[in-house]
């Protein structure tokens, strides 16, 4: 029960962070590009890269926290639904580059941003685990 | 205020949703290729295309349900960043069939889904609408 309590709360708050970020980038960069989807989940990659690295060693305190920040909080904040639908809006819409550069850009930044992440959180436990 | 709760409810139940469904499909397929998040992922588009098509008219009432159902729920029931990671995972392992496999399965799908919810919404909205 505690499990499902800290994966709903992860859960709550990065479906709120996921809405206040992707307002945000609304108002500073315009809507002619998802930019707000695609920056929350290149963020999220690599925040998920970065701690599945460096974050948890297996005691059951790690294990509840890895849950709540990894499943919980990185999974709701990072979204595949939305991209999916800005996506498809852009070729119905006829546009074609926009459409085809949002899946390349999510693809390739999101598997960049998680191997950035990884390395740098093995760097880091390398440095501060000796 | 009213919002933000809605949406942290939604983001709550979408969250545990994902790990329950997740869980079962590893325990129903085997964990050999993440058929776990490429289900979620397929159906939180499927039901986002739906809905969006379907579901709500301009009122007060709806915008609150809309936002709870879509930023909330499904955009954290869908995930991107455990996609991205488990993809960068099957790299690393050198198993680059996977890999590829499951970009072009969950965005191929992913868009397929969002479009064939949208159209059924957009169906069911002339048949009851008129």
């Amino acid at each position: 029960m505690g499990e499902i309590l800290l994966l709903a709360a992860g859960g709550a708050l990065g479906a709120v962070s996921r809405y206040g970020l992707n307002n945000l980038t609304v108002k500073l960069l315009g809507d002619s590009f998802p930019y707000g989807t695609l920056i929350v989940n290149c963020l999220g990659c690599f925040v998920l890269g970065f701690l599945m690295q460096w974050g948890f060693s297996s005691d059951s305190h790690n294990t509840h926290l890895k849950l709540m920040l990894t499943a919980g909080f990185l999974g709701a904040f990072t979204t595949f639904s939305t991209f999916s639908y800005e996506t498809l809006d852009c070729f119905k819409n006829g546009d074609y580059f926009n459409g085809f550069s949002n899946i390349l850009a999510n693809v390739l930044l999101g598997l960049l941003m998680v191997f950035i992440g990884a390395y740098l959180g093995s760097l880091l436990k390398q440095n501060s685990g000796t």
